[in-house]
This record gives C-alpha cells, structure tokens and sequence, in this order.
C-alpha cells in the first residue's frame, strides 16, 4: 500500500534528523494521502533516521485505525487533528528542537523581528495555551491539535506554518512531509534568532508591516520573484 | 572475568564520548554485576573512546578492592556508594557535560520546564548541598554519592535517574550502563533547553502535576504506551 | 563569458558555505569585472553549496539585465548599488549568519570589543536606518544597497568591510568575492565574542583608540608586519 | 636544526585548530629548546592546521633573532618575555577561543565556580591590566607578555597555566607545546562553563578553598592519585 507515500515519510524523517532537530530521539514527521484516505507516519519508539519505508505506520485519515506497518507514534492524534481542520494541509512534523522549543516552555510567541523570519511566516509564531488538568488525563495528544488550531485563531496555515505547544515542542507542516521538515528547520533558524535578539535587546520590536508584506510576498505572494519560476 | 561485562562498560564510555558528554577528557561510566558482587568501571585517566574491554577496572561491590584491569576511576567511591544505597541501579555515569553542569555550578536544581524533562524525569533535577570542609579533605569521593542519596530524599532513583552535584557536574544512573549514557545525552539536553528558557523567562513555571503526570506515565508507568512493545 | 569570474562567485558561494554562514538557504556572493562591466551572482533560489559555474548569473553593472546564465538572486540590486558607490569593491557578500544577524535585529551596532574585531574592522560596524514604508513598497533591494552606503557615513568601505541592515542580515565586501566570504567568516565571529560579552558586561567599553589603531594597521597598514609579505 | 622540535610545534598548532579553538584564522603556539636557546613557533599569516614543519619559524630566546624558517608569528614578542619570566615553562598557546576570549572583552576573570575549574587552574585565571597609549604604540607585543606576568602576581605559572588578555584572548602555557595547548581546550570549556553559571547565577560563588585544593591535589599535588601512575 502507497509505496511512495512510505518512502517519503522515512525520507522525511531522516531529514529531521539530518538537521539536527531530533535530539534526544524526539521528533516525528507525517503525510497524507487524501485520495486514499490515509496518514503515513514515524512507528512509536524508532528514531527518526532509522526509519525503514516498510516499518512507517499507515493509518485511517478518518479513523486513527493502523492499516499497515508498525505501532504509529504516539502523537499521531495530533497529526490526524491537523489534517482534518485544514484541507490544505499535505505534511505535518513535530520537534523538541532547541530553541523552538526554548520559547514554547517560555510559552512566549516569537515575534518576528526580521526578514529571516519574515520569508517563512506570515507575522508571529504563536504558542498555544496550557491544556488543562482534565484535557492532560483525557484525549490530550487529539487535544494538542485541537490548541493548535485554535492558536492560529482563523490565520492561514500555510501563511503560519509553525506553532509552538507551550511547555512541550514545535509542529509545523506544508503541502508536504518534505517542505514540513524545511519549515521545522525555518523555524528553529528564527527561534535562534530571536532568542539572542531579545537577550541583546529585551524590547526589540517586531518589524514593520511593509517590510514584512515586502519579504513574505516576495517568496510567497502571487507576485513572487524569488527563485527560479 | 566477565568479559561481556568489560564490553558493555567500554561501549558505554564510546557512547558518552559519542554523545559529546565527556569534554575535556572527564566523564565516565560503570556497570553493577550483582551477583558477582562486582563493578566494572572506566580506568582512570584514559579517555572515554579509547577504554578496551580488557583495561576496564573491576573492583569488588563490597569493599571496592580492586580485581581485574587497570585502576579505576578515583570517582569509583562514588559510584560504588550509589549501587549500595539502590539495589534497582545496574549502571552509573558521570558527566561534566556543558549545561548540566551549569546548573550544578549555579547550584539550582533544573524545574520540569516542559515535556522533554517530563518524559524523562518524575519531577526536578535535585542538586546536592555543598560539601563541608571535613567532607573534601576526608573520604570526598564517597561522600559525594552520599550528598546524591540525601538529594534523592527517598524519591524512586528509576524514576529520577540523575542528580546534579553542586560546584562539580552530573550523575546520572538506569538498569544498565548504557540506559545511564541515554539518561545523561537526555539530562544535557533538558538542562540546555532549561537554560534557555529561564534566559528567555526568568519567572518560568514549572509543568503543571497533570502534564507531568501525562508524559512521564505515557512513557514509564504501567499503562505506558510509547514505543514497540 | 568569463569562464574564470563565474568559478570564482561558484567557489565564493560554496566558501559561504562551508563556513556555517549561509543558514536556512540564504546568503549570496558576487564579483565585479570593473574592466567588461559586468557582475557575477548567485542564481537565485540555489543553494549557495551547489551552484555550477555555468548557472552563475552575469548581469551588467549598470543597467543590472541579465546577460547570461541563470535568473540572479533576488539581492542582485543591493549588490549593484553598492558597486557603484564605492569604485574600490571587487566582491560582495550577504548572509543571515546567526549572530550579526542578531545584532542586525537588535539594530546595534557592533562595538569595537576586542582586537579580533579591531584586526578586521577600523571601528564600529554600523547598522543601517529602517526602511520606511515607501521604500520597502519600492525599489527595496537597492534601496538596502543605499542605506548601506548612507550607514557608512564616508568611512572607507575597505577599512569597514561590513554592514549590518535592521531587521535583517549582513553585508560583507573586500577586493575579490574570497574575500567578501572571508569578513563575513570574521563578522560572525566578531559578533558572537560581542554578544557573549555584553551578555556578561552590559557596559563593556570598546578598546581605546591606540589598541585599535595598533592592530588594525598591523595587518593593513602601510606598515603592516603581519604575514609573510 | 631540531627537527624534533619543528615538528612537535607543527602538530600542537594543527592540534589546536583541531580542537576548534583557532577561530578566524588565529592562534598561535610555541615551544622552547632552553638548551639549545631557541624557541620554535607558528610562522606569521600561516593557518594553524597547515603549519608544515619545515615552516616553522625558529629564534634565538634571548634575541628574537630569526634563525631558520618562515617569519615568525607577529606574537613572538610576547610568547619570548614568558619564557623568560618563567624558567618551567616548556610551552605556549594563544588563541581568541570564543569564550575565553569574551572573559577577556569583558575584562572579568575567571572566578573558579566549579571542579572543571579546579581540576586545571589553582584558582581564578586572572586577566591582564589595559595597555596605555604609549604601550600600545611601543613594544606592543612584549609588553602584552609583561603584563601577563604582572596579572599572575607571583603565583607559580605551572599552577595557574592561562591567563586572559584584556580586550583580546588568552594565552595558555604548560610543560610542552603539546601541554599549553590541552590547558588552552580546558581554558575555553571552563570559560564556557562559567559564562553559563553567571547567566544563570549572576552572584553564583566560587568554590570553597578545601573544595579547589582536594581537586587541584587529586590532580597535580605531591598525593595526586589522578591516572595509572
């Protein structure tokens, strides 16, 4: 079943670790197939670059039930949550990368405060609030996702492809697992950035919105002029 | 004598090299064989990548006499006085790795910032009180796995498997020498994040008890359901 | 067409990154051929590690039309300003290298702390004015060039080979595209020691005149005695 | 001439770029023959990690005077006064390592905050006084040596191997080139540790005097049971 679609997945999930984003053997990174129904995911437990096509979890994009291959992760709820809200949505990774995740136990959104940031989010990075103690006990990695959208409050996901989960990690997502696993690595870039700015300077400021229309558009909008198109 | 035992001590040492734990040459690792009384441990002063099984250091549990391989760890007291107190610990380590021992010179125990720590460790890091100067002039070696026992107060070593010692660096144990490597790679990447954070946020509050609860459990409790089993 | 001149803006853009310099796929080089008018650029959207010499892209120094190989970077404008203010330039460099661009957030200025930054830079690196909004709206990548050159404020671009531009990264240049990729190895350096220290010294001084007078002409100077010459 | 020599000066060089403590090109070590009179050290502008042993420079120890090789290190000044100051000394090393170098910006030394510290250096690492104007227009070089033997205040130099340099990086010495150079690797990773603990902790404490001697005599004293002697 959907060969291709497995082999993406463990490609991405190499990815991560290839750039650096999955210490300590966290992290995990997704793709849908809408047609089929079906999320392909990291098995629980495996590190991210030691993924074998034939082990990655294929589950019911409807139903969360294991189709094929191994025991899914254990956030796999979480993914299937994002799917379902967002139509749009193709790849989901998630991280405890360093500095993204610096800022999700500071549970402070990373404002942007430069182009860097401004190529690859659309305005700030939120951070969602706590689950409480009934939804920690409860459906709490479903319930993940379901904070997350509402972080976003109505904003395009694929404007903000990057939330942080206050006290716990980063997702981000695209139209892909690949371009998931760019934005995971866009994201730690701008945490990085961002973290030594505030400590240089407690009340830097977000740039403008000019400037961050002009740089967002300029690799985004539909007048792109950036790259090779 | 116990050659496989030798082994798993001399890839433990690799490993926390590997890892980049063991900068400027310290650090190292033992492992308890119970029933023969015996622990196995990295010599003094060879590197923690270049240990051969038939260099390693194995002493008696009992008396800490030396039987087989080169001389130990002048830190073997150390290790020695935490199997005495624990029965369930099967392997010790020991770091001066960067942001542990940040926080051990700082002397503050690291608060439970996120689900990284969670996920790990039931609760904060303790760090052992100061040692008095009888204390550093006497048996100092032993006295501090004592200072670690006391930091313990009578928590579940398995479920906090790592102390840090005020002014000096890491211990971190597990049911073997190997699972005390993964604890101390995990320790100086929960310190690492932790130091951010508290950079980012001074006022940083710990994990609520519920999403501590949530993620150590999913993890080590009996109803834990990540991984492969 | 100027085989030679591309291979060299090839190899400065690997050299880029080589360095760790060219982060999250930004950063681009440049050389000009004062004598054939032209200047060689970095394709836009390539990686800086995989640009072929036969995709690097000329374009005329002074109307900025491509005239051969692949569509430019979508810098090339801020590069052809600053080729025109200053006659003295034979290559430009522009990264978001982590730490200058932290200090590019801040909108600091570097200071001159110590004498790594005083054997490369005779003084402050400055940091440029915001863009107002019409200019971000407009002609905003020469607009950057121009701002760089206003920033300089008539000190001689080869004795201050970097500039940083708010809110979004550095600018490096000497007399060769090697040497561009060169000072922005040295600026991030400079700029990581500076970070460090204001972070332990809010009120560090920068070095008396006489310091830095002595160590920035003996390396360029009329009478340098650094290096084998 | 001493070919042994050129080449144990050649490999602590390549050594110390290896240990990633040359950044931006800088970095220098020497070793003296006080038999012979002479002192072997980096040729001047020649990266560290490409020092061939034919290259090395080679003076007289009383004179300066160039007697075989390339030019030597524009610091030769001030690696000659120490090995006149101090008869123990075997070996020198001066690097801009990232945190020694940011103590010395900042012109704080180097409290002993922990065993790291205590293992390598009897207590704090001192840092230099300013050059004055005239100083730094003079003898430059030397008077940087001077000033480093007045910072040790007459504390054995064998016991308190490194030193910073204010406004500019450290110099490290030892027995040998080989020894100057592993004291200049432990020198940054005390540095390191202790950055960190003051980030932490701005009033974090140094360590207590029979703390600092148990380790610094567990080590190096008469009673040292440190290694396999």
């Amino acid at each position: 079943m959907s060969e291709a679609l497995r082999e993406r997945v463990a490609a991405a999930n190499a990815a991560l670790a290839a750039h650096g984003l999955a210490q300590a053997s966290f992290g995990n990174v997704s793709e849908v197939d809408r047609e089929a129904g079906v999320v392909a995911i990291k098995p629980s437990g495996i590190p991210c670059d030691s993924v074998r096509p034939e082990d990655v979890a294929v589950v019911s994009l409807e139903t969360g039930e294991l189709l094929d291959g191994l025991k899914p992760s254990s956030d796999t709820p979480t993914h299937l949550e994002l799917y379902r809200a967002w139509e749009s949505l193709g790849g989901v990774a998630h991280t405890h990368s360093r500095f993204a995740t610096s800022w999700a136990q500071a549970k402070r959104p990373i404002p942007c405060l430069g182009t860097t940031h401004a190529d690859h989010v659309d305005g700030p990075v939120p951070v969602t609030r706590d689950l409480d103690d009934d939804e920690c006990a409860g459906e709490y990695e479903r319930l993940t996702g379901a904070v997350i959208v509402e972080a976003l409050d109505g904003r395009d996901p694929l404007d903000v492809p990057a939330c942080l989960v206050a006290s716990h990690g980063a997702f981000t997502w695209g139209v892909s697992a690949a371009q998931a696993v760019e934005h995971a690595a866009a994201l730690e870039e701008i945490a990085a950035l961002a973290f030594n700015t505030v400590l240089l300077e407690a009340a830097a400021e977000p740039v403008s919105p000019a400037l961050l229309r002009r740089h967002f558009a300029r690799k985004h909008g539909p007048t792109a002029y950036y790259g090779q198109r």
